[in-house]
Parts: C-alpha cells; sequence; structure tokens
C-alpha cells in the first residue's frame, strides 16, 4: 500500500495487486455468487468505474462449487473479470445465514441454508476454499459475533480469532506454494474483532499489526449498532493499524458512513446497498435519495440525476425506470442497479479528488449529512 | 414494401417507414411492457442485429397508461428506441389474458388482469391507444377466436373483425391528422382471421386486401393447433395476399416454424420463445436446442456455441451461465436471452442471404429440422 497523500487521517494511496492497482479509498462492488445483483456483468462493472468485485466465499462453495471454479480457472475467468477480486472468509454467513452452528476451536459445523446439508469450515478449509477461488485477496476466517454479546465471550472469541489468523497464515502460505494453485501471489487481509469493547479491539489489533499480513480490515461492525458507536471503534483502533497496509472497514455503508470513515482514515468498503436500495426504488444522487415509488414521478421525464453519466441516466427517464420496476421488468433492475453502483464509485473518485486537493473537511461537511437524506 | 429478389415464394425486401428501412424477412423483438425480458435495453437490441421490437397495447394501456407515453414523447422516447417499433391491437390479450369478457358490435368489455378494473376496447379505441404510443405500425383490433371454433362462430367472427378493419382505417385516418399526434405517419396493418376454414380464410383476405393497407398479418395461428394445419393455412391464403404489401404471421415461432414460413411468403414475425427459452436454459445453437440444466454443463467451460458473436458467447462459458441460473442471478437471465434474440436475429440474417443467393431450398432442408431439435 503506497499512500500518495494525506489530509488528516483521510489517506489517498494506491493498493497494487497481481491483478492490477486499486485507487483508495475505494469501493468493492458485491457479486455474491459470482454477479452483482440486477444483471451486471463485468463488462458493465468496467463501464461504471468498478475497480474491486467482492465475492463470497460461502456462497460459491455451496454454488457452484469451489472444485467447479478452480477448474474453470478461477474466478477471475470464470467471471471474464481481470480486475482485482476480494473474497471474504465464509465465516459472516456461516454466523448469519447458516444454521444450527456449532463451535469449536477447529472451526464451525453449520447446515447449508440451501440444502441442509452439513458442512465444516475452520481456518483451513476457508483458506483452500479460496484459493480454489484464486481471489486476488483472501479474508481471515473469523468469528463475527452477535452483538451486543457479554465481555468474557467477546474475549474469548476475539482470542480465538486470532489463533485462526495464525492458522489461516500458515495454510495461505502453504497453498500460495502449490504448483497447482490458481493464484500463487493470494493476499491474506487479517480482521479485527472485539464487539463493542475498546480494550479487547485495541488488543486485538494490537497482535494482528504484529503478524505482517497484507491488509487489515474492521468487522463486526454496521451489524445493528448506532453510527456514533461505529465511529467511536474505528477511531479507538485506527491509531494501532499499520500506516503501511490497507484498511478495510467491513460491509460499510451509506454515503455518510463512507465519507466519514475515510475521514477517519479508512481505505476500503463494501455493502450491498447500492443494490439492495435500487430494488426498492432508492436511488443515490447529489442531493440525496429519492424514492422512485413515489407518484410524482409517475410523469418525470428527466433523467433520475441530471449530473450523473451512467448509461440509466444518459438514456433513460425517471418515468420509464418507475414503470420498469412497478411492472417487475428486469430492466428496471438492471437501470437503478448501475445508477447506485455509479453513484458509489463516483463518490469514491470524489472522495479521492477531494483528499488530493487538501479540502477533505469541506467536502465532508458539505455532503456527509446530504447524501443520506430523502427528497 | 420492396421486393429485393425472390426464391420460390421466399421474398427477400425492404420495408421501408419514418423510423428506418426493416430489411425482411425479419423478426421482431418481443417488448411487452415497453421492455425486453431479461433486462435487456435499445442498447443490447441494438447490439444484438434487432431491426423492430413489438410491444403490447394492452399491456401499456393497463401500466403505466398511454397517455404517460404519449406526454413522454411516445414509445420511441419513452424506452429510447429509435428503430421500427410495432404495437400490436390488443385484441389477442384481450381474448387470452382479461377476464369477464363481453363482445358486441362495438367492442369488448373486459376486466383487467391486473386490478380487475372493467375496461372497454373496440376498434377506435385501440386506435387511440396505439396512437398515443405513437408506434411505428399499428394493427388492427381483431378478435382472436378460440380453436377449434364452430364453423358459423368462425365466419360471423370474421365478418365483424372485417368490420371493425374499417372503422381501425377511418379512425388512424383521423388521428394521423390530428394535430398533437405523436406519429402522423403511423401504419395499420391488417389481420386475416378464419380459424382453420379455408374458405372463410380466403373470403376474408380477398376482402381485406382490397382494403389498401400497409401490411397483412395472417391471426390466429400458433396458438395450439399442429403445425401442418399452420403450413396448409398459410399456402391457402398467400396467393390472395398483395404481392407489394408486406405478410406478417403473428406469434410464430420456432426456428423451423420461421424457416419453412418464408419458405411459404412471408416477411416477419414476433415470437416469445427466445426469451422464454432462455428462462428455462434452453438455448438455440445451430446443431439444435441444447439444455443446460443437463448435468454434463457444469463443468463445461466452452460457450454455448462456439461460432456465435453474442456477449454470452464472447464472454462466457455454459458453465458460468448454468451456475447463474441456478442461484437465480439475473445475468443469468439477461445472458441467455441474448443468446437467443441473437441467434434469432442471426438465423434472419442467413435467411435473407440464403434467399439473395437463390439457395433457399439448400437453406430450408439443411436446417429446418435441426434447429428444432434437442442435443
Amino acid at each position: 500500500m503506497k499512500i500518495l497523500t494525506t489530509d488528516g487521517k483521510a489517506r489517498r494511496g494506491e493498493f497494487t495487486t497481481v491483478h492490477g492497482t486499486v485507487q483508495t479509498p475505494a469501493f468493492q462492488n458485491v457479486a455474491t455468487a459470482a454477479a452483482i445483483k440486477g444483471g451486471l456483468s463485468a463488462q458493465d462493472l468496467k463501464e461504471n468505474d468498478c475497480q474491486i468485485m467482492l465475492s463470497n466465499t460461502y456462497h460459491l462453495h455451496l454454488r457452484p462449487g469451489d472444485e467447479i471454479i478452480k477448474k474453470a480457472g478461477g474466478l477471475h475467468k470464470f467471471t471474464n473479470w481481470d480486475a482485482p477480486i476480494l473474497t471474504d472468509s465464509g465465516g459472516f454467513q456461516v454466523f448469519s445465514l447458516a444454521k444450527l452452528r456449532n463451535i469449536k476451536e477447529e472451526g464451525v459445523t453449520f447446515a447449508s441454508h440451501i440444502d441442509g446439508r452439513k458442512i465444516f469450515m475452520g481456518p483451513e478449509e476457508s483458506m483452500r476454499i479460496q484459493s480454489n477461488l484464486g481471489s486476488t485477496v483472501a479474508m481471515a476466517f473469523d468469528e463475527c459475533v452477535k452483538n451486543p454479546a457479554p465481555y468474557e465471550y467477546a474475549k474469548a472469541s476475539s482470542e480465538r480469532t486470532i489463533r485462526w489468523l495464525q492458522r489461516c497464515k500458515d495454510e495461505i502460505k502453504r497453498l500460495n506454494s502449490l504448483p497447482d494453485t490458481v493464484n500463487k501471489n493470494q493476499l491474506l487481509f487479517g480482521i479485527n474483532q472485539g464487539c463493542c469493547f475498546e480494550d479487547i479491539r485495541i488488543e486485538n489489533m494490537k497482535i494482528i499489526a504484529d503478524m505482517d499480513l497484507d491488509g487489515y480490515a474492521i468487522g463486526g461492525l454496521a451489524v445493528g449498532e448506532p453510527k456514533e458507536e461505529m465511529y467511536r471503534i474505528i477511531g479507538e483502533v485506527e491509531p494501532y493499524m499499520p500506516k503501511d497496509k490497507i484498511r478495510y472497514l467491513m460491509g460499510v455503508g451509506t454515503p455518510g458512513n463512507i465519507i466519514t470513515a475515510v475521514r477517519l482514515g479508512v481505505d476500503l468498503f463494501d455493502c450491498v446497498m447500492p443494490s439492495r436500495n435500487a430494488r426498492h426504488g432508492h436511488l443515490f444522487t447529489w442531493d440525496g435519495i429519492i424514492n422512485l415509488n413515489n407518484a410524482k414521478y409517475i410523469e418525470d421525464f428527466s433523467p433520475i440525476d441530471s449530473r450523473c453519466n451512467c448509461e440509466a441516466c444518459k438514456n433513460y427517464s425517471k418515468a420509464y425506470i418507475r414503470h420498469l420496476l412497478k411492472a417487475g421488468e428486469m430492466l428496471g433492475m438492471r437501470l437503478a442497479v448501475i445508477h447506485n453502483l455509479h453513484f458509489y464509485n463516483n463518490l469514491m473518485k470524489h472522495i479521492r479528488f477531494a483528499i488530493e486537493q487538501d479540502r477533505y473537511d469541506e467536502f465532508y461537511n458539505k455532503y456527509v449529512n446530504k447524501l443520506d437524506t430523502r427528497i
């Protein structure tokens, strides 16, 4: 990770990988099952200035199976996306989607949410699956503890997650050296946990910072706690994060969340919000969020945002996209997702520019609340 | 309609409209609710050599409402598609989708399939709606009689449909001359009916041929009768169809149906088959139809058809598209529809070329059965 410039704690950097360089701060576009919701292809991502794709290990392990993707030559060949891909560890889905979990020191036994079959996943299994997927970045296998959690449980879980991290590090090193590995340069990010307890979070971060990983994530946030709580925790652990490594806030968030977290020193984000909101007709603009279901848009033949350069705004009106969503036409969903993803990637571009110009405070004050407001 | 050349009864022509010239034989790509199923945009149609789009009057009248589309500047502006658009009359949907129909000389009263509200549609209403939509071609309002029908009913219905056609012709003339009409050059096609009765069909065709319409359709076929029955009827009425007018076989059909009907003298087609089959993983190739659900494609990393130049075949494998369809990812549907539509439009190109080369019989013999075969 190369830091080009800073403005306060906000960092303007470059994260170089074998699949290309990511300009940070950056947003990862979520392709859970190896495709973006709304029918977007890799080509569509390129056209909307997406730099990095995130896919879910849990989903791809269950369907089509990581062995199939390995045979395809890895996720890049399978999806025809040649830029960086980050895969999560599967941990979050095991703890949120799967049923009948049983956590032990070795790992977790759980039942597939698709067909109920029993699956065991520990640090080594997660690394093997991600190695089969051949992603640019693998995430360490962690337990994402449900908030609020008792202090003693949070502490014990954080310590186990650190032991799991060491096993991940050992296993990825082994896998990267095997002759038939898809991506021999696969990177590993560690994940800071510790619920909302300052001392556990800081102790955890200090230990994993010493493990010389390729990047550091803050996990277990944006799971229902007030945003002030999230900002407090970022502020508490940030001083202990290595300055020369990329910093990833997992699963965050609204434009306002991202603008704030960048100001606290975060470089990388991911969130399903652009596509989930699009599906419900909630579209991001530089004036705030519009709800296309509102009757006032029935005869509004202007684009979603006349300043926007996306395929939806260049070619179609609010009235048309509203009609398509109401009629259940996939094109409505596709255009809405294209717009929202374009907005997020364009937001990151503006964030990078503001840092370069040493005007990030001004940018923050202008947009932190405005972009999350319903208009 | 300009006939460039013929090979037997097969015609290679050009159909010129205010929205551009269609090279015939041609396939109309079905955009029921002003969008192609599978999330395809007007731009996607252009990229897949689509020449003409078909939209449904019944659906658009109910949602978003033809008055809204008129305010948008017509269907072309609403959808951002600048090439020809044909709208059907609404008749077929009134007789197949709507409930509680009551047919009188004036027209039909029916209940909307969306919200049950009572609607009246007769020849004048259908023309007014299509005029609001501003399509390139309006279809006459007809009764599509359910087969098998008693002879007397078929005869009476055919005669009423002719009286309705005259009312359509009078009304479109009036509408085209109004100052605020979207498309003052809107064309009108008449529709031949008569169920499976040769004498009714021929009598009907003779009368409507004398009415000097812009094109002639054969309706009421491909609704469950054996294909030999359909071919017989086309053969019976074709001699009475004007040679200098475009001929449209409504709702047809499989590649084999189209290849045969062209040989019988038909110029224009439409069918939901490319998108409906795509949704079920049934994909057209020059060797026949493949079923992507078949387990043998799980690890098949080759394109659907290596000779195909569509976005799906250029960029993705069978295994990937199969996975997407299984995972319910919209991109799977989108890629499958793109492929099938591309196949249909490409098929028409090959048909035109074979006629130009005076080798249509050879083309017919090679492909008429092969393309409809499951492989």
